[in-house]
């Protein structure tokens, strides 16, 4: 589900919050020394991600820039005990410093 | 606003219908000869064009494949005369046959 060099503590899950919690907690993980945050969504909330994205990289922090966006297709179980197919993004940021 | 290579004419704009309905149309633009298609969408849009392209490739035309994605930000002007900003994402779309 990640890549080889990504530990799991840099992904940021994004979910049905505002952009600008997701933008601090990016913040956050760069100032703590990551060199690379991973955001990751699914379903409505790619939209919430992509706008975080931008927004860190345009008004926050002009040294990140986005490295690699992969989307993939998710299964997941439903109520009725059969699977639906949910569409998952992920983002990687780079800080170029 | 778009590469070199791309005419415009190979772009599908994504709003709020449901993903099916684009889904058709860039079926329809693979099968009229084009090697590659670029989705467009803005603000919550942008799930519904992840949406869109996941599932012409998992399940109507497994030999296209995501060949790029870019964000970017926009701005546009509101009704109060303001300008307001709104991402953006375009997702190329590539048949390898």
């Amino acid at each position: 589900m990640h890549g080889d060099t990504m530990a799991e503590d840099n992904a940021v899950y994004v979910g049905k919050k505002r952009p600008m919690d997701y933008v601090t907690a990016i913040i956050t993980q760069f100032n703590d020394g990551s060199d690379a945050v991973v955001l990751k969504a699914r379903g409505k909330a790619i939209s919430t991600a992509v706008d975080t994205a931008e927004i860190v990289r345009h008004r926050f922090m002009q040294d990140v820039e986005i490295d690699d966006i992969i989307t993939s297709t998710e299964q997941l179980e439903n109520k009725e005990g059969g699977t639906s197919n949910v569409s998952s993004i992920e983002i990687t940021l780079n800080r170029s410093s």
